[in-house]
């Protein structure tokens, strides 16, 4: 394996380039290859089997562009599908979860974790059951919060709207007092300014995508295949459809232009 | 093609049981299929080549069953792959749109005619150029309220976030003055209380999945096909994904126990 042998990343959708966008400040000479499965967006209210078949045709199209490692930036797919990714392909697949617990168990001071996410990550209990692996005293609380990924999708960050269903999702996380709440979903980073008013300043928040970095970074220098080129890593984008969307909402989460968004066919993604 | 033969219907997921709700009140005795393809909703943001693809899949996965005819229950696939299917298929093929604008034209009076559905439709103009087919006088004002289909399965009818958003939704549509709405998407009708509080008691609801019911009577009539017995007819339930949690919500929108919701392979739709 070669060190200047992109890194891939899959998402259903957009929500991975809030993980892009993590990796494009910590390891900017990466060169990069981004799948959205934008032809099959959402995964989390698709049932466990659906997500295991779509993750494996996801990881199977990066490793034909031969990527060193593979980030699965999509909290739904991390917590249904790694394991099955880990059987199947040798190079290293980070997910999400994982570094995410890390990080909240970190920043507790309370011992007391909120979590939210899509309905599959939450019904899965992802998170209860990475965070009390790593700390059994821990008091976790999960909360699915199906309305924020169409939310921040149509961009209303600051509306009204986001703010009231906000304050339903998140009352009984506030009652508990939690001190620490994982955005247990790519998507959620968007709507970050609504969800700290929310739930409080007082309350830190985990960006699981932020926390999957740091891990990508020590995992690449662990094998001693990070990048080691002085040039700002190339950025390549596939979707399984409408690419034209994906640039608009891609250059307006990266705060850069966006080339080569390519859309590929889905019956590709099947037999390879 | 024998009068008993069932009628096929296929939607993206769930909203096309509105349109299964209305056939039931008025050909209680038909015999149905019905498909939701719950492992690639929605269609309603994806691309028109998506869109034919998986609904000509849909289609024949109907035809396999031995259906009279196909309902397109869904307002995305009515307005981009009607066309395709009725070019494809001998059997009668009713799609949502024409019905939804003929009572629409029947209904107003002062010619303003609004149109709501989701990013696909709108963009489509599918309503706009229907409507003006029928009579080039009618203004017609159309708007996309994505977050429409998630506030519905979320079951959110009467919630203060609903409201909020369907107001700033209908605000345009309210200040042209219309005198008619079309929902032109099948999962409208469940927050129907809502659009109606917010868009005014005066104006006039079209529920394009009723409308099309009665354009399936006539089809049915015209052909001579319409099932003679006097008996209940049978409903038969597809899904490519999660049967479970269908059922569920098929039996709180029907109002009757839903038997035999079997999930389909995807694989298996490639194939037929």
């Amino acid at each position: 394996m070669n060190n200047s042998n992109p890194i891939g990343i899959f998402d259903s959708g957009i929500g991975g380039l809030t993980v892009v966008k993590s990796l494009d400040s910590s390891l900017a000479n990466e060169n990069i290859i981004y799948f959205g499965d934008t032809a099959r967006v959402p995964y989390g209210s698709k049932s466990n089997s659906t997500v295991i078949e779509y993750s494996k045709q996801d990881a199977k199209f990066l490793l034909s562009k031969n990527v060193k490692m593979i980030v699965v930036a999509c909290n739904t797919a991390s917590s249904i599908a790694l394991e099955s990714l880990r059987k199947e392909f040798e190079i290293p697949v980070v997910g999400m979860i994982d570094p995410g617990a890390k990080a909240a168990i970190m920043a507790t001071k309370n011992k007391k974790i909120g979590v939210i996410g899509t309905e599959a990550t939450v019904s899965n209990k992802a998170y209860s059951n990475a965070l009390l692996k790593l700390d059994d005293s821990i008091n976790v609380f999960e909360k699915a919060c199906p309305l924020f990924v169409p939310l921040a999708e149509e961009g209303w960050t600051d509306h009204k709207a986001t703010i009231l269903i906000a304050e339903e999702y998140l009352s009984e996380l506030k009652k508990e007092k939690i001190d620490t709440l994982i955005l247990g979903c790519t998507h959620y980073p968007i709507l970050r300014n609504v969800i700290q008013e929310v739930i409080g300043k007082n309350v830190q928040l985990i960006d699981s995508g932020s926390a999957a970095s740091v891990e990508v970074e020590a995992y690449l220098a662990g094998r001693g295949i990070k990048n080691t080129s002085n040039n700002i890593g190339t950025h390549q984008y596939y979707v399984s459809d409408v690419p034209k969307k994906f640039k608009q909402i891609a250059e307006r989460f990266l705060g850069r232009e966006v080339d080569h968004v390519n859309k590929i066919d889905l019956e590709e993604l099947k037999i390879i």
